[in-house]
């Protein structure tokens, strides 16, 4: 268990660490929401302040005054238990609060907090204070993700920093690691944090299969295109070629051909050249599984990910697998508001393990569970192959 | 293995059975299509016919000559690799051919398939002709499901005959069966026909769970909706209740209620009031979800469903499971037209397991998974409780 | 003002005439919406019966029975004023009461108008009845355009008989005939039956203009299209610009290219060529405009028309104008549910003058005022050139 | 005609207004577009610059080189002659070009069209300045408009600044100024400047008439609300009863009931109780028309608007007439990009006469027609009741 003084370092370290990543940001790029998926950065930055003040500080700081009462409307988000809340399209149409205002809004509570947690707490505290904690951990990567949309879909293309999204797979042929078959623990029981769709612990047989030591490349990629594996219906499911022909989908987000007919990708850094060595980014579910099908290969199952996991190099890109977003044996919805955190969100969502480049530090653990629905992709998404032995 | 003799009986007595159903309708009734996914009867008579021209026909009957060159387009639903095809939404707008003329093209197809399984047969055409008449039965459901969608849904309630689509739970107390933890077998191994999704065969670890002896009641379900189950938003799925608020839903589908404020539901054989000793049923698995919420149980899974499916009685109707609609590990698509079968409907959909009223008889098995999204109704379902030990 | 007996006569015959254009149907082509416009044959005949039942029976003839009571509810189209109604959109939903069951309540309402006329008639009633013969002989031209639009969107496209809906114009240059400015009368002032719509009679004054003594042909759009009009945003409406490309129009209705690559179209005598010399049919106000716009040339006003109706030939297209559906000065809605007969749509859609082939005998007049919204194309429009002098 | 010493200073006030209205902003507020139809206040600050540099600096600077070679992309608007444009809803979209890269942008390309007027002036160039000027004061009411908008729909209700947005209309009995039948010359023909569409001058003949002396007032407003009129479908066109049960209407934009239950309204110096002699304001043409039909008066055509003009009061609000917003007869679209101004829109939009308090100066006259589609409320606008005599 964290002592005191831990878990006030990573709750400072944690709200500096948000700022942080917004700092190359002019005011602007606080405001927009281009599409219903990508909130506005001020939106990221007011939302997980107000899960501080909502569940610890409003309760249990000593004649604690909101920063501002309207805030609590403004800056909830899907918590149907505490009051009315901001449609999710609705945010890209509010100016105010001014991000100067939200600053101050963060800093309010920030010194709220740490006043709580170094002179009033109490341990019986510390399991909302862990989930507040990750939950702005979990902005902080959307923050990210939302903010190259913003950019990257803007026409004049600009600059975040010189961040690197682009990850190279070098000097690695692909090979798949064989699993034997049998049961296997899935799940977290360790003593440290974890969300409640990663428990309980509980066994799962898997028959033998085989999975990628490496994920697809871009060079991969492109040769599926070049094979017309966007106009090949039998490669998708129903819905994902509904999905193909309604947007004109033909290549990952952000690709784009250059003048000289080149596929190019747009960075944070700027848009450049595909590197054909890099791993495929910025994919659907409907075309990771097209691929699968095209290599007569499939996903893995989120089972067979973790029972593989410490044999594969992970990280980079969050991997779609081909298991549904459901509860585990004995899963228990925790309660009162925060049993709305993940359960509820059981249904037509797809995992992905892993993590990326744009996950906090110490946020993911091999047992944790992410989930989109099928056809986004403007988190930094990817595919590994598997197969049944 | 069927004999010939068995296959053709099979054959003529499954093309007998589909126009028994429709015998009650008056023309009018053949052509509507009032939702998406309510197709009018006289397609389902086409599009069963068509499947055996397009299959078995045109590739081998000797010289065989198409009813009409236009009937193919016409009566083609999903197949994306057999040529263009009627949109899904313009059925209903389609007059002709008229009834009379697809009863013709019923009767040339018929005979032209005896006179093939009678004369010309090879026995490696068996697994197409078994699909097809099990392609035929399916529709069968579907045709007594959609017929009651277009009469219970017209103002004037029309009766479509003297059909019991009420199933009584007497004396019977709910009670849950315990089923140890353990690898189980699930799929489908033994000779005779079954589906591509039901294998193969394989092993899948449970853990130590119960499961009701009996489906939830309507008395069960009015309690639920006089203790606020429709307007509670903790219960549901987002998705869910952005479904109930979008919808105002508030009962099972036909629900209503009559001039003494009782709860009445449209039957086929006329508008009658609530049995609440009937299992409830035209519930969306959104529903289902929220009402084993509500009792603090849950769902089976299809694995827990099947497992423990001899200790239970199953068959009135079909019952939504909490499992996503997923191939089995080592699943294989079949090869070519036929490969659209099933594999490309495997994302965001539910299983159901058991069979319903209206089921076809023989065509369903303990392993036998049917799928839907989750909010349809308009089918045979219902629930049954479930819950870890 | 007609005699009982000349009523009698006409509402006899009015009723026998629009059996008559339903007789070459099938059962089936009574029954289908293909789109919000187009309602089924077999609501037309039931909505215009149930007119004379709500309107003339039930107030007036001694102890009059309902033939049904659902009827009203379900034969209702806009009269808010008159109990709740169908929607629209799913008159085509309907499968009863079935097309026989309609045949025998347009005998029953007919035969007891009938005697209603015949033996208790007060001629204060006769403005409704005259009303009511005129709103069925409007129904007989819907009527023949709706099925014209059911039967030439199916892909079989099936014939409906030996009609000549394409109109020839021969030997006729096309000429501008000049009006001299000045104040004219426009609206109707006559005895006989008009609606409410084209009156009072009023004065305009009219700049000086001219207007052409033919309509526009096939020929000459033919040309429209091959000099790129479809594809000419400039010559369009931002929201007839906008139209085209989302419906991705490039001819009129019913045109399709054969297999010889000739411009066809489907007619009710079955699918032909294209006569150049033929009037172009089966336009929309955003196209009438556009030609004109390429021709340098504009529509004519209705009063320019109504002015110059006596100097040219019409009849057989109705003629989109330039000028909106407005009230006459001085215009009054009559009181009660038939005050909503023609007031209330006078926003948003254009005027039409003149008549179809498809228009009942003696229903138009030169003062008559047809009405639809801009895109709308079933009906048999056509376009008339004019210029300002 | 205008000297160039005037047009220099004319141009140079018309820059510094637009820049004065949004003095009050912060920078967040130039960024969102709420609804379509209100674009975000950067997008018309970079749009009227735009202008300039298109038409005058591109063509006639000597050597010119553009601000940025992709402004022209994002700041254009409708003119579809003039390459791609950003499409309308994706304005609120784009967090770059920076509210200060686009006042750089305004300085720039103001001091090269000083520089251009002062040095290298051709008078053949006036009209399109003029349009240019005009086309920037026209914005600059849009601008306090669509602000109004963002600070009324925030749920924080911002304080815009001191100005007065509430006409009170004192000591004003309503009273009915006739008019008497005749012909009047309608349209524009001095010699200083106007829009395309309010020429040519022309004659209309006028039945004789009466209309108000003064706008209808909040007061009468809520004894329409008061007795109903939201609620009763006879006094709505279809289409205007439609879009009030679909959006919910019950009194006009920007009014909400206070904690007393009392009828208030957002203003831009802050949220207050309505005033009943006030004007009413933020209706749209479907209400106006109502309200109309209420009282057993009308709307004024446009022309009766123009006709009596100089006997009436107006200024402060837009009024909505009965008028459809149609070319004039001889009516001549401009050659070129600038053709694109009026006539594009001429179909189902209403005209409004009159001018705001929003509008800048100079910039109405008695023969100015502003148009809008029927739904629309974000305008200034009001109505004057008129009848026939």
């Amino acid at each position: 268990m964290m002592t005191i003084k831990n878990l006030l370092d990573l709750f400072s370290q944690t709200r500096a660490d948000s700022e942080k990543i917004c700092q190359p940001l002019q005011t602007e790029d606080y405001v927009v929401q281009p599409i219903v998926d990508v909130s506005p950065p001020k939106w990221h930055l007011g939302h997980t302040t107000w899960f501080f003040e909502e569940f610890l500080l409003d309760p249990y700081f000593p004649d604690y005054k909101r920063f501002h009462k309207q805030y609590a409307y403004v800056f909830n988000s899907y918590y149907e238990s505490v009051g009315k809340r901001v449609v999710r399209t609705d945010r890209g149409n509010l100016s105010r609060p001014s991000v100067q205002e939200i600053y101050e809004y963060r800093k309010y509570v920030t010194q709220h907090m740490e006043e709580l947690i170094s002179n009033h707490w109490n341990t019986e505290w510390n399991p909302v204070l862990e989930i507040g904690i990750h939950h702005e951990k979990q902005h902080q990567e959307l923050l990210l993700t939302d903010i190259k949309f913003i950019l990257g879909n803007n026409p004049l293309q600009p600059i975040y920093g010189e961040i690197t999204d682009e990850v190279l797979i070098e000097n690695t042929q692909k090979e798949f690691i064989e699993i034997k078959e049998g049961i296997y623990h899935i799940g977290h029981e360790l003593e440290e944090f974890c969300y409640d769709n990663e428990q309980p612990k509980h066994r799962v047989f898997l028959e033998p299969y085989a999975i990628a030591n490496r994920l697809v490349t871009n060079g991969e990629w492109i040769e599926f295109i070049n094979d017309g594996g966007y106009s090949n219906s039998l490669l998708w499911h129903t819905e994902g070629w509904d999905w193909v022909k309604k947007n004109g989908i033909n290549s990952p987000m952000y690709w784009f051909k250059n003048q000289n007919e080149e596929w190019s990708h747009y960075l944070l850094s700027g848009a450049k050249k595909i590197n054909t060595k890099a791993a495929v980014t910025h994919i659907s579910y409907y075309e990771a599984f097209a691929f699968a099908q095209w290599k007569e290969l499939r996903l893995p199952t989120e089972f067979e990910w973790e029972a593989a996991q410490s044999k594969i190099n992970h990280g980079s890109r969050w991997e779609w697998t081909e298991s549904a977003y459901l509860p585990y044996p004995n899963y228990k919805k925790p309660d009162g508001a925060l049993g709305e955190y993940n359960g509820k969100f059981m249904v037509n969502q797809k995992v992905l393990r892993g993590s990326s480049i744009a996950t906090a530090a110490n946020h993911a653990r091999p047992t944790y569970r992410n989930f989109f629905h099928a056809p986004l992709r403007w988190q930094f998404t990817s595919l590994r192959l598997a197969k049944s032995l």
